[in-house]
């Protein structure tokens, strides 16, 4: 057996997920290097020297090394375009889809973060993000106009947010809005997001076998 | 005379100057709307409605609405591929391309506002962009390895983070390292950044005419 010429640096627990998901949706081969915080993984050398970060995901392609989970997002859909999962250059939608990637690193989490832990805001005019009220008030905006982010048909953008939002409202960080819930319910019933969580659950009893009875 | 396609939302001393830049590069028809901060525009109905956040850049192509830095710089230099500003979708250094410009929303901009706003430094294994000194010190090690952030060729995201850096080590944001300094004037000898400059001066010229001698 060759070697997958994609591998993907993975911890179910973390940011990684999405890209597990996307893969899966893309049908083509991976490798997975599982990295295991607990054992200090995301610290070495080896990783560092990768990913100098030391943050999940990480992507290897043929060498190359692709790090952020919206440019893997990005990378990986135009990249192996068969799925379907992003919209062609010239396409009336491919602007609308870059822009709702782009809001999930630049607004979203680092609203997140401010929320989380509860940190003094910044001054609006200035935070890219402006701040977290408006941001969940620009998503849940978009979310109620159609099924997914960029219209009817669901995309890669689709994936990185239906698995941020699933963590995110089940840690309590945004709210479970009947918007928001019907996004997650909706991207959940995906063929690939429930084959990521089967593989994904595999994995975590792996690290943490379950206590004997 | 027609209306171009292509409508920027602009002002010079915004996030919105690399979106000019880029446009300048392209050598594709555009129009700016001036936004005036001291005026209000960005809070107005109007602006809002095209973006809820009420920042720039936004950009409104045949339509559809971009926002975000990085979503326009992906956008542009994909959809006008004749300037060759971004690797293609196959190409070897697409995927560290894509790198680098999400790194800038995901990591270089909340860790500038960490630090310009002298805030707490949040768990550094939850933050995307683990804290700024080791943001900082892997750009400057990207940097040390070739002229321009993905090879030898000046790309879109070189456009990005030369303008991003040097608004931040003029504001002292960013320390003025050799080799940031000797970046910044590859990127400033360009012939579209030199072109960009003057037409954007000339438009601060107009919002702040200078004082009567």
């Amino acid at each position: 057996m060759t070697t997958p010429a994609l591998t993907l640096y993975h911890n179910p627990r973390s940011r990684s997920a999405s890209a597990r998901v996307l893969l899966e949706a893309l049908g083509v081969p991976y490798e997975v290097k599982l990295v295991d915080f607990a054992a200090g993984q995301t610290r070495t050398p080896e990783f560092l020297a990768i990913n100098p970060l030391g943050k999940l995901p990480t992507l290897v392609h043929d060498g190359a090394v692709v790090t952020e989970q919206v440019a893997i997002t990005i990378y990986l859909a135009d990249r192996f375009p068969a799925a379907g999962l992003a919209p062609a250059f010239d396409h009336p939608q491919r602007g609308p889809y870059l822009r709702w990637l782009a809001f999930y690193a630049a607004c979203f989490e680092p609203a997140l973060m401010d929320h989380a832990f509860k940190r003094a805001p910044i001054d609006p005019a200035t935070a890219p993000w402006r701040d977290y009220d408006t941001v969940i008030e620009t998503l849940v905006a978009q979310l109620s106009r159609a099924d997914y982010l960029v219209g009817d048909t669901l995309t890669a953008a689709d994936l990185l947010w239906g698995t941020g939002l699933r963590w995110t409202t089940e840690f309590g960080i945004v709210p479970k809005l009947p918007v928001i819930v019907a996004y997650l319910e909706r991207v959940a019933a995906y063929p690939a997001v429930i084959r990521a969580a089967s593989l994904d659950a595999a994995l975590t009893a792996q690290i943490d076998p379950p206590a004997a009875p």
